[in-house]
C-alpha cells in the first residue's frame, strides 16, 4: 500500500510565541505546525490521534526533515498542507507544506512514524487505521 | 510550618527559542525558568520532582504570577533565584527572581501548588517532602 | 476611561506541543493562549497588533497572572475569552478565561501592558488605539 | 574548506516544558537543543552568535533533519554534541548528537545555514568567521 491522494489543508497563524529575534518564525515552530497538520489530517478522515493512542498503538516520530524557503513573519496567516505519502506494515510518512495566503511556499518537509506499543516495541499499524487510510486513498482531496 | 530560608540559585541563558520579535525574552519563557528553579531547588535538597511524582503525589500549579521589570535579551546569562515561601497541609508556594549577571532584576513572581493524587483529588503533602522541607528550613542558604 | 464591555471569543485546540507529562496543558501554554486572545481582540476591533508595533508604540507585558482551575487535556477544543478591563494613560489590562466546549472554566487570568516607545520609555497610549477602544466600549459584545 | 574536527559538548536537562504526553521529549525540543549546541560551539571558539548577527551577516537555517533513536525522558540529563561539518562560501552545516549520560544516543541530526544580509540576500560568510573556523580545524577536540 503506497500513500494516498487525500490532502488536508488547515489554517493557522504565526503567533508572537512562534517568532524569533529576526522577526520570523523560529525554525522549531514548523515541527509544531507539522504536528497540527497530521492531527487534522486524521481528524478529517474521522479519527482522533488521541483515540488512536488510547487504543494502545502509538506513532512516535522517528525522522523529521524541514526545508525552509521563505521566512514566515509574525501574524502571517499560513496554511498547513498535509499528505500521507507512505504506509508500510509498521510505519507511516507524512509530507507537509507551509504555504502563505498568497500561495508562496514558506517551507516543506516530512516526518516518518513508527507504530509501537506502550512498551516501545515495534508493532503493525492497527487494522482500523489501515482501513481508514484506504478510504483516504479512494477519495482524493 | 511557614516557608524556608533556603535559597537555590541556578544559571541559565536566554536562548533564541525563548525570544520574541522585540528581541527580548517572551513573557511565557519566565514560567519555564520558574519551573527549572523549583526543580533545581528540590534537587539540591536531595529529591527529584520526577521521583516525587512517581511516588503518587503530584504538585500541579494552581496560581502563577509574574512581574516583569527589565527585559532579558537573547544570549543573556540569567540566574534563577528560588525560595520556598509557604508550606501548608496541602499546598506549597515558591517565589522566584530572574536576575542578570550584573545583579539587575529582570522579573519576579511566584507559583502556588496543590498536592493531588493521580485522580486529581487534593491530598496532604507527603511526609517525606515535609521532612525534606524542614531540613531546608534549618539550613538557611 | 475604564474598560469595555466588548468580548472576543476565539477557538483554539490543545496541541501535543502544549501538553506536559501529566497529559494536561503545560502551565506556560496559557500565556500563549492569552497572547492569542488579545491579538484576536484587537483584530476584531479592526487593528493588528503588528501594525500597532510598527507605528512605534509597543505594549510589553508588565504583569501576568493565571489561576488554574480544571486541567485542559491534549486535543481538547478550548475557547479563549478576552476582555479589555482597564485603559489608563499609559497602560492597558486584559482579562481572560480559557473555557472548554462544555462551558467549564479551565483557567482565568489577566495581563497588564505598558505603552513604551522603541527605546523603552513609557509613553501615552496612541490616539488611534484610544479611539478604537472607545468604539469597543460603545458596542458591547 | 571542509568541516572541522573540533567538537563541542554541552550539558542540558530535559525539562517539564520539553516533554509530551507520552512522557518523552517532544520531537520539536531537539531543534531547540541543536540551536543551543551550535551557539555554544561558537562561544567556545571565541565568538557569540549575537555578535555575529550584529555585525550584519545572519545565518538562518535552510534545512534541518533529525533522526530519533531512543526517547529522552523528563529530567534526564543530556549532552549536546556539536560538530561543524561543512563550510562553503555562503553556507555552513552543523551535525549534532543528543547523548544520554550513559552514552546512549537519543537522536542525531544536522542543520544547514545560509549566510544572508539584513535584506535576506545571500552573501559570503564573513572573513572573521572563516578565520575562527580555520582555528577550530587546527585544534581537534
Amino acid at each position: 500500500m503506497s500513500g494516498t491522494e487525500y490532502v488536508n489543508r488547515f489554517r493557522e497563524r504565526v503567533r508572537y510565541a512562534d517568532v524569533d529575534p529576526m522577526g520570523f518564525a523560529y525554525y522549531g515552530s514548523y515541527l509544531r505546525w507539522f504536528e497540527i497538520g497530521r492531527t487534522e489530517f486524521l481528524r478529517e478522515l474521522g479519527t482522533r490521534y488521541r483515540d488512536v493512542e488510547e487504543s494502545g498503538v502509538l506513532y512516535p516520530v522517528t525522522e523529521a526533515y524541514v526545508k525552509y524557503a521563505l521566512p514566515a513573519r509574525y501574524d502571517d496567516p499560513i496554511e498547513i498542507v498535509t499528505r500521507l505519502t507512505r504506509v508500510k506494515k509498521a510505519s507511516l510518512r507524512f509530507d507537509y507544506q507551509i504555504v502563505g495566503v498568497d500561495g508562496r511556499l514558506h517551507a516543506s518537509g516530512w516526518t516518518v512514524h513508527a507504530a509501537v506499543d506502550r512498551t516501545g516495541r515495534v508493532v503493525r499499524i492497527s487494522v482500523e487505521l489501515v482501513n481508514l487510510l484506504k478510504c483516504a486513498n479512494a477519495s482524493p482531496g
